[in-house]
């Protein structure tokens, strides 16, 4: 079961991709008609927020609703329309910067970091699967991409330690982390060059936590146009999942909705020879192994 | 008027001072003794989503407000308790780092910025006048302060002018920018090193904009329990008001109720010789022309 937050008829809900299918299952209008209750929210951010009973009741639901003929509540996934599964988170982002070693030296023989690097990206980049990136070709010549795993927080807490840490992950997403690579050297700190609206694409879906248990061993793969450009594994992340959260949480309060992209593998544009940025009407894929395929155009 | 968000019996509200008073006037208790009915919301960034609409409604609730004998929405400020002015801002607070020219060189010799440098702190970072500063004694030994003047903005926007950036400003308040300097240097991007839950106090109101015409040309002092360590004005800013709301909104949309803490002058506890950190007990005290002094006490 993959989690989506989806459009229909101007509607916005929460919705369950089930295993192998491609419909789209209203969770709310399943419940509604399943048992006459309704406690599965209309958004994503009060879904996570109410954890483990959200999910044993989003299962139950969706096992429930494939035995019914022809249901109302059921869509075809190509005929809603996907937003961001958060599509507008309670704070910025959390990103990880240099968590690759052959990234952290792709950019320019900075060393290898020793300890975390970590900024942010505001709510106004978010956008979701198949929406569009805008060039901003008036602030930026340098328009780049970043394919990134990327962890929701499902439980508050400071002080996580990093055998405890995965208890505190609601599931996984994919994070494109765009980024204007000018702005981002010019301004110093990372912030204003990660930031343009759109700048976080996002999606497809969540998946739940207990469906990928081996989030520090996925593929992830980039391609901009069909063309791979980076390929890699979350196996090579210098800082892990845990040691993540682990470093954030010391003195940082995480909360339900939280999203952390984890950083990217070597094999962006601006690190090819000659450097290679986005231009309109490219495609950016950005594949992560057991989660799906996060696809963004940029536009003009 | 300067506009706070209290707590009365537990029931947090958004209030009006009154100019010259030490009362607090209950907004939407008053409104609805004045006319029955209740346009004023509840909370602060709902007030500041309304905008022009919101202060002069205030100001008319407040005028009635002070020709009425004793009443019962009507408090001494000393027995409200005051949130930050926005308790949970709906995204991160964005802040200008080294925008006074010898802060930027009592940092450490790096040259004055000829871009803006932006950051950020979560919104779990923000906290009220005197309520406690964390010492986070586990995570840092460099806790310092850093006293600003913060722009409160009113109106939605992006690629705003600098001749009409003012037009967005819905006020002014007061900003603590704590910093943990160790984690600062150490995790090479400012974030997590400005990020520890409650490091950015804040307020202790809000000051509507048409009350502050000159926010570029402001005292602003820093005192650790009474000893002044930051004394300047507004007009030192190397990026002025209206050339930060350019610069960001470039390419980000500016939001109502987003918050920009502008930098901080000379003074800093790092830049003394030796460096004189926050303790335990220590009592904070920033005051900015026009507003008011936000006071904090750093805990154990």
């Amino acid at each position: 079961m993959k989690l989506v937050t989806a459009v229909v008829n101007g509607e916005s809900f929460v919705g369950a991709v089930p295993e192998g299918e491609t419909t789209v299952i209203h969770l709310r209008g399943a419940e509604r008609a399943m048992s006459g209750t309704e406690t599965i929210p209309a958004s994503m951010l009060a879904a996570i927020a109410q954890g483990e009973r959200f999910l044993a009741r989003a299962q139950e639901v969706v096992d429930w609703a494939l035995r019914q003929p022809k249901p109302d509540y059921v869509f075809h996934l190509a005929a809603v329309r996907l937003l961001a599964p958060i599509p507008r988170p309670a704070k910025n982002i959390f990103c990880i910067g240099k968590n690759y070693a052959d990234h952290a030296l792709e950019l320019g023989g900075s060393a290898i970091p020793e300890h975390l690097i970590v900024f942010t990206k505001p709510p106004t980049t978010v956008i979701g699967h198949g929406e569009t990136i805008l060039r901003h070709a008036d602030v930026t010549d340098e328009v780049d991409y970043e394919g990134e795993l990327a962890v929701v927080i499902g439980k508050r807490g400071r002080a996580i330690g990093r055998e405890e840490a995965l208890d505190y992950v609601f599931g996984y997403t994919i994070i494109n982390d765009v980024t204007a690579r000018d702005l981002q050297e010019r301004h110093q700190q990372y912030f204003l060059g990660k930031s343009l609206d759109t700048f976080c694409p996002m999606g497809p879906w969540i998946v739940p936590k207990s469906l990928l248990p081996h989030a520090n061993d996925l593929r992830i793969e980039t391609r901009v146009n069909g063309e791979v450009r980076q390929q890699a594994s979350t196996t090579q992340l210098i800082f892990s999942l845990e040691a993540i959260i682990e470093t954030i949480s010391k003195g940082i309060t995480l909360e339900p909705g939280d999203v952390i992209a984890t950083g990217t593998p070597a094999g962006v544009g601006k690190g090819m020879n000659p450097p290679r940025f986005l231009q309109p009407g490219d495609v950016v894929e950005v594949t992560v192994e057991g989660i799906g395929t996060l696809r963004n155009q940029v536009g003009e």
